[in-house]
């Protein structure tokens, strides 16, 4: 597998572009995104289990029911949710969209974020689509921009993989950084490939990836109202199509990791506010549910956040945090050492404080991506659960979000 | 039912006293209290449900299997959880104290707040225990200080109720600030009271007002290990002991509920970094579970918090945590009303948007008491929960604890 440059563009046949079309009142700040594959591609996607749903799930979940779709369009700077005529607003958005390309509205997936219940005001978008049409091209970098809403930095991947012989690629944008706490589902992702896989397979493999992945990461313990993840699939590479497990399908689903762990990593260190990225993997679980509760609670925990963006190696938050997960762990046996580029340094053996050197703790915990190891001692089960630290920053960012 | 003066040591029987000891270096704060009865009293408490428990609870815990007891140490500065030898260390001061006061150390409650992971000296509780209990008299206010962490406040309060034509009275000290998020137990908190009442009887009363009290406050989800509510009942009131069910008993239930509910009040209004008391009354539910749920999911919202301390009327945020919450809800029909003394405003009904004065919400959020009112229009299922706002000051208290 090798990283590549083209993002959600990479993959043969498709295209991207993202402007600014009048949606947010800043004109320096892109509001609309599409994304077209020159032939229809095989599509899946998982949604929110937030019982209130943003309007656009609802139509792209029955734009989906067949399998099929060929373009997205995504705006920014309105989440259109909680208002009185959103199913209308996206099925006209979708509708106008496949007008200008030619497709049909039910191919389309839409999707939006931004503020909730607020009316979406159809006009901008419609006024922008031949600008926004006009310039696709390989323009993922564009899309990624008008997807963002507090992300200070685009959020971009591609790779390649062999199949059957064949090269393909698969490339993903994806938008965080506030209201991220994925249920079963996700947050706004984008993925592209030209691999020839089965609308069945791409959904089997969509589905058991974002369980490790996705599902794996918290911001602020806020699940979104608009979470969604689609992959879009047009078979141009020209392997054999993916229709059943195997070493093919294994290959595929090796590489959409390696675009969604990415993609995790990215929108966790850069959650609001966030001036560092926690990963924390717990081994020794007696099983991985155990291990997956464990690790999210941690990266959950706001006196952890804290104490990490203070760089305090205060662990005993860490184990109160394993302690009320709900998991089933002999609190006895817990080990925890923080690690970043600067070193490791064990902090908590057998559930009890070890000496250690608070200046090489600092140091290690200075650092902008921090590693916090959690050993068990009670069995093989292992996670990996993504984060960000808790900042007078994310304060700002929220107290007053709508201004 | 009438508010007096005098916290613990207003019932008949109690004194209490609070000094600095040595345990913190910073001399003007107290760091220990001691809470006495003349006579042996009926006692019941509840504990934190952190599989990470601290050392103390598993000593309380032994030490009330009979339900008695006659005196309360506690502690601040260091949690006494997480260390090698914590319970030698719990069981060798309830053994000072008890000795000092000619009582059996079996009959001591002992508690510790602060740092998690850190071993507890005894010497300077040791060295303090003559001082502490030479100053033994109406000196509630003293313990409630000796208790804080990072309390801004202390907490105290005190009533007087009618039993069997006897005037009873009952008291309570209680600290946050974070850390707090009770599952099925609760914070510190000790009430005292000279109400008869079996043990039995006791521990029914607080076992089921915690459900509806403390378990329904956060400050910052995190359920701390060290979580801890005891009752002390001398029986010195005079009336005839409370030993079943009936108008007694709820008149006693009455009287708890007021004095915990006020505590309640006051742990959330000040969680650590707090501008703001957000209180979530949830009605319309299909049953009391779903309105407890809902309302605890609201006033856990990381962006629902800021949002408050921006004074921002973004009740979006709200519907999202009651959407995610878990609870069955239809989000179409829920309604949501903010509250202050300057006056109260409809924001959103039937699920969606209405149109409201922008000038008129921030006016009545700007104020330090907020009620966030919902209704779900599907039953008649009620409950109410206590939270703060998340601001800067959250951050930085927690950004560096320990130093």
């Amino acid at each position: 597998m090798k990283t590549v440059s083209g993002g959600v563009c990479a993959a043969k046949g498709f295209k991207a572009n993202g402007i600014h079309c009048g949606i947010r009142k800043n004109k320096t700040k892109k509001d609309v995104a599409l994304i077209y594959s020159e032939t229809m591609a095989n599509a899946a996607a998982v949604y929110t289990k937030n019982l209130v749903k943003a309007a656009p799930l609802t139509v792209t979940k029955a734009h989906l029911a067949n399998g099929k779709a060929q373009a997205v369009i995504c705006n920014s700077g309105n989440a259109n949710a909680c208002n009185a005529n959103g199913i209308e607003v996206a099925e006209k958005t979708s509708a106008l969209v496949a007008e200008k390309l030619g497709i049909n509205a039910s191919d389309v997936v839409v999707a939006s974020t931004g503020v909730i219940g607020q009316p979406l005001d159809v006009t901008p978008i419609a006024n922008g689509l031949d600008a926004l049409i006009a310039g696709l091209g390989d323009h993922s970098t564009d899309a990624a921009e008008g997807i963002m809403t507090t992300d200070t930095v685009k959020k971009e991947i591609a790779v390649t993989f062999e199949i059957g012989g064949k090269t393909c690629t698969m490339g993903g944008i994806a938008k965080g950084s506030g209201m991220i706490h994925p249920n079963l589902a996700t947050m706004l992702v984008f993925i592209t490939t030209d691999c020839a896989i089965s609308s069945e397979m791409l959904q089997k493999a969509l589905s058991a990836d974002v369980k490790n992945t996705f599902n794996m990461v918290s911001v602020d313990g806020d699940t979104s109202t608009n979470d969604m993840v689609t992959v879009l699939a047009n078979g141009m590479a020209g392997n054999a199509e993916i229709t059943a497990e195997g070493a093919d399908f294994d290959t595929f689903m090796k590489a959409l990791n390696s675009v969604t762990v990415y993609l995790c990593r990215m929108i966790a260190g850069d959650g609001e506010g966030a001036t560092k990225l926690l990963e924390c993997t717990v081994s020794g679980a007696k099983d991985e549910q155990t291990a997956k509760t464990v690790a999210k609670s941690v990266i959950c925990s706001s006196l952890t956040k804290a104490a990490m963006f203070g760089a305090d190696a205060n662990w005993g938050r860490i184990l109160c945090a394993i302690g009320y997960s709900g998991a089933d762990v002999d609190v006895h046996r817990v080990g925890v050492k923080f690690v970043s580029v600067a070193g490791e340094i064990l902090v908590c053996e057998n559930g009890a404080g070890v000496e250690f050197s608070e200046e090489l703790a600092k140091k290690i915990l200075l650092e902008k991506e921090i590693g916090i190891v959690i050993t068990l001692g009670d069995g093989n089960g292992a996670a990996t659960a993504w984060g960000c630290d808790l900042t007078y920053d994310y304060v700002k960012i929220n107290g007053d979000y709508r201004t």
